[in-house]
C-alpha cells in the first residue's frame, strides 16, 4: 500500500536541499498524532506511517515538492505539530507527510485581523498580535505548538470559543492562501465563505499556505478554579457566568467529579471528590464573577491575576479541552473520551440527565461556546472508563437517544467525525479543483479510498 | 406645592458663592427632559418646575447645598443634561433642582474600568478612555451631552447593549460614591449589586456623585446602512446579524418602513419606502457582514469607515434608540412611541405578528440586544400615529395580550416604567438610608408623594 520506494528516492534525488526526514523513529513520530486518545484509532491506525517527511520553508520549496509529488503520483499528507486527535494526518497510504511547521512567518497584524504562514506556531502568534493588544478569537489548549494550519485543517475551536463560536462561523477567517496538488501547482487566494471550504477537511482538499484571521481584543484575564460540593451547583454557575453579558469572559470548563481528581498538577488546588469550575474572565470582573460564585456556594481555590500567569508561564488554559483529557489519561491510561454537543438553552438539563445515566463511567467535562448561530451551548468532552469497542458504541448511543450530538472521536474519516455524513457539493468540488489527482491524504475521504500503490515514475 | 420662598431665599443667602440660576426662563427649561415625546407627560408635566437651580462644581458645594436644603426641608431634584424621557429630572415639589453638569472630572481609567464625576458628558468620557482603546460598553445615542450619572440614574443602556446588555447587569457598573440627603451629608462608596440599587431609581433614593464603569474594547466600527424591499428580510438578516458569534458589532437597529421616511438627515442614503438595517461592526467583520446582507437581499446605500466617522464627527449611533423618536418627532410632531421588550427566541416573530396587527399606526424601530440573562432580544421603541389616550393604552393592552412587555414611556411614576411594580426592599431600604427625610425628587416612588409645601425654616 505504500508509495514506491523508488517514486521517494527519487523525490530526495530531484530535491536535495530540502529538509527531508527519513530516520524511521522520526517518521513514525511525525506519522502519529493524539489518536491514541482513542482506543479504536489506536489500532486502526498502528502500523500507519508515512515512508518519508519533508519540512519545506519557503512557498518555492512547497511548490516544488508538490509538483514532484504530482508527477510521481505520490500521496501526500500535510501535517502541522501533530496536536489533532482522529488521525488527521496519519497517512493511510505512505508517501510523503509534508510538514509545514518549518514554514512559519509572521506576516502581518492590523486591528482586528493578522495574517500568518500555516506553520507558525499558535503561541508565536499571539506573542505577534500581544504588541497590539490583540489575540487570537479561538485557540486549542495546544496552542504551545499547534499550528494555525492545523487549527484550521484539522481543528474546532477552543479557547475563546465562548464569543467567537466555533472557528468555522462566518468573520473568524477571513481568507486563506491555497496550493492545487498537480505536476505544476498554482496557489489561489480564497476569501470569506470559499476559504471555508477548506476548514476541518484534513487537508483533504488542499494545501493551505497562508491564513488570514480575525482576532479578539486581549483582556487581562483573571485565571480562577471555583470549587462546589455539589454538581448541579456548579453546572448552574458556570452556565450563569457563561451567558451574564456584563462578565467578559475567554473561557469556561465544568469539570464534575472525579475529573478534577485527575489533575494532577492541580492537585494542591483541587479538594479531592470536588465538581470544579475553570475560567478566565477579564480582571474587572473578578466582583460580579464572586458574587455569582457566592450565590451559588462555590469556594475559589485558585486564583492567578494576568500579571502572574505571564510570570509564571503557566496558564489554566493548558488545563481546557483536550488537554483535560490529555492529563486524565496521563493518570488513568484505561480512560478514553467523547466529543458531544448539548442542545442550546437544554444543555443544563441534558448534562444532569446524561451525569444521572451514566455517572461514574462517564465523566462530565464540558466547555462553554457559542454555536454557529451565536447561540450559547456547551460541548462535551467526557472521559469515558473505557471496556470495549462495543460498549462505547454503547454509551454514543445513549447520548443519542437523548438528543445529544456525538461528534465521534474514534473514526477517522472525515465524514464520520464533526462534518457528520456526505459533504456539501462546494466542499466536493474544491476537492476536485485543488487535488485532481486525489493525492492529498488519501482514505480520509470517503469517495478517495486508498488505491493501490502508486506507479513508479 | 411650591417650597416657600423664604426658605429658598435663605439657601441663596446662606450659599452665595454657589452658582445658582433663578432666571425664570432657564429654571424653567432645567425643570425639563424629553418627556415632550409623550402627550401624556406633556399634559402631566406642563406646569412642573424647580423653584431655582443650583449647578455645584465640588464635593464640598454639594455637601453645602444638600444640608442646606435638608435643614430647610427643601426637596431636591437631581439632574444631569435632561436627555431623559419620563420628566424623571422635573421637579413634581418644586424647591431645588441640582444640575450634575458642574461636577464632571474624569478621575481615572486602568484596563476595562474607569471612574470619573458623575456630571461628566458621556462623550467627554470616552474621550478620555479611547487613547487606551476603550470605550463604553452602554452608550445612549445622546452620550454628546447626556451625563454619567443620568444614564446611571435614568438610563437603561443603548449602543453596546447588544454585547454588554443593559446597564444594570452584573458587572457593568462597578461601584458608586453617594452622598446622603440630611443635615450632615455622608458620603459612602457602593460597591457592585448595592450600588446597582441606586440604578434607575431617577435620583429618588441617593445623590451619586462618582461611578466606576466597565469599560469595552473600542474596535474601529464601520457605520452602515443596508436596505431591503422586504419587511420580513431586513428583520431576519438583523437578527442573524446580531446573533452571529464571528461578527463583532457595537449597535444593529431595524427600521421598518416608513421610518426611515422620517430620518431627514440621512435622506439621500434611504429609499422611500425601504426597510433599514442601522449597524456598526467591526471594520475586519465587513465582509462576513455584506456576505449576510447579499444572502438576504440587501443593498448598502450608506457606508462610512471609522475614520471617516471620526473625521466627519457625524455618526449613526445618533439615529439610534431615543434618537430615532427625536429625528422622527421633528418631521412629524404628531407621533408619539412605545418602549417594548420582546421574547428571546420569539423576538422575530412576535415582531412580526405585531407588524401584521398594527402596521401603518405602529411603526417597527427594534433594537437588538442581549437581555441581563445574556440572551440576544430585542427592544422596541415604536413610533405611534397618536390619536387618543385611549388607544395609546389600547395599544399597549395588545401588545401585552400578545406577550410583548412594555416598559410604558408615558408615565412618570419609578413603579409603573421600567421597575414594573412594587420596589425591591434592598431598593427601600436604600431610599432609607440615603434619604431619610424624603427629600429626594418627591412625588416619583409610589409611597413618597409630594406633601404639603415644606415648613420655612
Amino acid at each position: 500500500m505504500n508509495a514506491s520506494i523508488s517514486a521517494i528516492e527519487q523525490l530526495l534525488l530531484e530535491l536535495p536541499d530540502l529538509d527531508w526526514i527519513t530516520d524511521e523513529s522520526r517518521v513514525t513520530r511525525l506519522s502519529q498524532d493524539f489518536s491514541w486518545f482513542s482506543p479504536v484509532l489506536t489500532r486502526q491506525l498502528k502500523d500507519k506511517r508515512a515512508d518519508v517527511v519533508v519540512r519545506p520553508r519557503t512557498e518555492e520549496e512547497i511548490r516544488a515538492v508538490v509538483g514532484a509529488c504530482a508527477r510521481r503520483n505520490v500521496p501526500i499528507t500535510i501535517r502541522g505539530s501533530g496536536t489533532g486527535n482522529y488521525g488527521q494526518t496519519t497517512p493511510l497510504a505512505g508517501g510523503v507527510v509534508l510538514d509545514m511547521t518549518g514554514y512559519n512567518a509572521f506576516l502581518w497584524v492590523k486591528p482586528g485581523v493578522a495574517r500568518a504562514q500555516a506553520g507558525i506556531r499558535l503561541g508565536e502568534l499571539e506573542k505577534q498580535t500581544k504588541p497590539s493588544g490583540q489575540e487570537m478569537r479561538c485557540l486549542p489548549s495546544t496552542y504551545r505548538s499547534a499550528t494555525l494550519g492545523g487549527l484550521f485543517g484539522g481543528g474546532f475551536g477552543g479557547v475563546g470559543s465562548i464569543n467567537y463560536g466555533p472557528l468555522g462561523a462566518p468573520g473568524n477567517v477571513l481568507g486563506i492562501r491555497a496550493m492545487t496538488i498537480e505536476a505544476d501547482p498554482q496557489m489561489i487566494e480564497l476569501r470569506g465563505p470559499e476559504a471555508m471550504r477548506m476548514h476541518h477537511l484534513w487537508g483533504t482538499n488542499g494545501l493551505v499556505l497562508e491564513l488570514e484571521v480575525a482576532l479578539a481584543p486581549a483582556h487581562p484575564w483573571l485565571e480562577t478554579l471555583v470549587t462546589f460540593d455539589k454538581f448541579e451547583d456548579a453546572l448552574h454557575f458556570a452556565d450563569k457566568l457563561a451567558n451574564a453579558p456584563g462578565i467578559v469572559k475567554r473561557e469556561i470548563a465544568f469539570f464534575g467529579a472525579p475529573i478534577a481528581d485527575h489533575l494532577a498538577q492541580l492537585a494542591a488546588h483541587l479538594r479531592k471528590g470536588c465538581h470544579t469550575v475553570l475560567s478566565l474572565v477579564a480582571e474587572s470582573c473578578e466582583p460580579a464573577m464572586l458574587q455569582l460564585a457566592e450565590a451559588h456556594g462555590g469556594t475559589v481555590s485558585y486564583r492567578k491575576t494576568a500579571a502572574e500567569v505571564q510570570k509564571s508561564n503557566r496558564t489554566l488554559m493548558e488545563f481546557t479541552w483536550n488537554h483535560t483529557t490529555l492529563h486524565a489519561l496521563k493518570v488513568d491510561p484505561t480512560l478514553t473520551y467523547l466529543q458531544s454537543g448539548f442542545v442550546p438553552g437544554r444543555h443544563v438539563e441534558q448534562i444532569i440527565e446524561m451525569e444521572q445515566l451514566l455517572g461514574g463511567e462517564v465523566m462530565m467535562h464540558i466547555e462553554f461556546l457559542r454555536n454557529v448561530a451565536g447561540l450559547m451551548t456547551c460541548s462535551g468532552l467526557q472521559l469515558v472508563r473505557f471496556s470495549t469497542e462495543e460498549r462505547l458504541a454503547e454509551i454514543i448511543d445513549i447520548h443519542l437517544a437523548h438528543g445529544v450530538h456525538i461528534n465521534n472521536p474514534h473514526v477517522n474519516i472525515v465524514e464520520d467525525g464533526k462534518a457528520g455524513g456526505a459533504l456539501p457539493p462546494e466542499v466536493i468540488e474544491m476537492k476536485k479543483r485543488f487535488d485532481p489527482m486525489g493525492l492529498l491524504n488519501p482514505g480520509k475521504l470517503r469517495d478517495w479510498p486508498v488505491k493501490g500503490a502508486p506507479a513508479a515514475a
